[in-house]
């Protein structure tokens, strides 16, 4: 999408053919600033980090991660090493660990004077195909969109939610829930989005408010308390967010708080899709609230809060009292239940195993 | 309660016998400061900056405010202009307007020059009940707590789990819903509050998290997201939460997402209690989410935060984009369909007409 009017992906190969190029998602919305990776521990370090996050930018940061692993040592002792090393990055994502066993197919059979080739080629290829899989999801969600602004008889404004980012900045362009936003305003539709923050690490408020001001998108940040009041108040003409991992029975993995804003659609009869790309369906898993780890992280990222002085300096402040513990779940799962639809490159389904495999019949011949 | 060791009121009368003095809860957790109120207008400005917040101190710094105003003309114009001034500070609280009309019952039959005096009298008679009130509401309320306790086989802790501030702070004593929590950690139950942060003023990070540190409660302060998560885990026991405006028939106003936290507890089986002094029952009122009106405040309050910089200096930061909007409801409205039981001053009853009406018969005969 556009970046100060310039179109441009969130993860590339620079000019010299092998540094790889990001955005430090860290900086935002406060400064737009690139940085280029040159070896498999940055690459681990940016997504462990968080200068990339969002699980299709995962994967491909991991896959490039492997390629500049490569470029020094491209033993299968060195593969192992990168593989291991990246894998331990993010525990939640399903993602890395599907893009990371894909370069592991690909370059095991390789001679390893073929292999940096090789990872490049198919990291590049990953990054396509996301972002053909986005394009297809928004593709698929823009007709939810438009059944939704014709029950409303084409009146006022469609008034989405959304929690966290999962706009192109998480993936490698167009984003997954933010996809179809980005086509029905571009095809003229007045859609407004309703920015949940997302405590603790405010990605709503510092990333997907960002991303939609400089695409023109009209949004409204709002406290992750608020999106309740709005459904109950018909201020909420349907959420939808992306996933992190979603098991083969339809359950939702995704950023801390999702599965109060599902409660609260149900209770209100409000549409609560999920945008998502089948690399994070996890086959392997059935009861996402007994089976997907989820990952804490320190405390400091809620009781500490960073952004803009009025100086214009980057500040961080704390905002509890000493003495005071924090507890940093990073995500929640929303049972399928709760889910009015998952919306996947190849369509929309229900979510469930039935849903999933109707979409996915190769599963089925797995099972 | 306790602060640094000494017991103290939320306000009080300054040894001059007239001016009032309050805690100046803005600046908490960084920074301990009163604050002297000389004028009616000085306690009208500190309600609406919320320098003291929470409905019962809003109710007694109001009535305190009238006290001032009467010292200063005690004529009837000058009360009606003290009593409209002081109404309009906060649009949802029903205390204010009870204590209001409290003070202007007992006022308007008095000549003015006994006005002071009956203000002054009055004004601390309504704190007294108030911490009558609270304590009673406490005792109730810890049957549950031990209720709770017992079927959790008094084994490991007691996790609580509350939202914003209904803790001595937000009354004249003991607080609503944090008064058991006291009760029950100086009768040596291991009780643990999970706080909420309470975005976008932080008042469970900011108040709740220091009242209770002050008093050696054990809490662990989390993002407004994470309560949903805590209960599909069976890490909450019980929730309790106040409330700023209940209607006839139970449905509970307080802070904005607290409805979040209802349907999280009634989709997980945990009691969600409402403690609630009675004065805070609009009698006048059913159907909560219909009739009661949500205070919209400022946006900065949610896109700037405020804290503690590492040099000690409190600074605000900004943390959305520049151009992006934020909205910032205050309440939001719980159905009494998802609440377990309101706690009085008089005892436990059901969220409902029937329920309040059992409790407060006087009011069926009023009707």
């Amino acid at each position: 999408m556009k970046v100060q009017g310039e179109p441009m992906r969130s993860i590339w190969v620079e000019a010299d053919g092998w540094t790889v190029g990001i955005i430090d998602q860290t900086r935002l919305p406060h400064a737009f600033v690139k940085a280029e990776l040159a070896t498999a521990e940055e690459a681990g370090h940016a997504i462990r980090t968080m200068r990339v996050r969002g699980a299709p930018l995962i994967g491909a940061t991991a896959a490039y991660g492997v390629c500049l692993a490569m470029r020094e040592d491209a033993s299968d002792a060195a593969l192992e090493r990168a593989l291991t090393m990246l894998r331990a990055t993010r525990p939640t994502a399903v993602n890395l660990h599907w893009a990371l066993e894909g370069m592991r197919r690909v370059l095991t059979p390789l001679r390893p004077p073929e292999r940096v080739a090789g990872a490049y080629r198919h990291a590049a290829a990953l990054c396509d195909e996301d972002v053909a899989i986005n394009r297809a999801i928004g593709g698929h969600a823009l007709k939810l969109f438009q059944d939704a602004w014709d029950r409303k008889g084409r009146k006022g404004r469609l008034n989405v939610l959304t929690h966290c980012n999962a706009g192109w900045l998480a993936t490698v362009d167009w984003g997954t829930a933010l996809a179809p936003v980005y086509l029905a305003h571009d095809a003229g539709m007045p859609v407004h989005v309703w920015v949940d923050e997302t405590r603790p690490r405010n990605q709503g408020a510092v990333l997907t408010a960002w991303e939609l001001g400089q695409h023109g998108v009209a949004h409204t940040v709002i406290a992750d308390n608020v999106g309740g009041h709005l459904m109950q108040h018909g201020d909420v003409d349907l959420c939808i967010v992306g996933t992190d991992r979603t098991t083969a029975h339809g359950d939702v993995a995704n950023k801390i708080g999702t599965y109060l804003k599902a409660l609260a659609a149900k209770d209100n009869g409000v549409s609560f899709y999920v945008a998502l790309p089948s690399p994070t369906v996890d086959w392997t898993l059935q009861d996402g609230v007994r089976q997907i780890p989820i990952e804490q992280r320190d405390g400091t990222e809620l009781s500490d809060v960073t952004g803009l002085l009025p100086s214009g300096e980057v500040a961080t402040v704390r905002i509890t009292p000493p003495g005071s513990a924090a507890a940093n779940y990073a995500f929640d799962v929303t049972p399928a239940r709760l889910v009015t639809a998952l919306i996947t490159e190849r369509g929309v389904c229900p979510a469930s195993e039935e849903g999933l495999l109707s979409l996915f019949p190769e599963r089925r011949q797995a099972k």
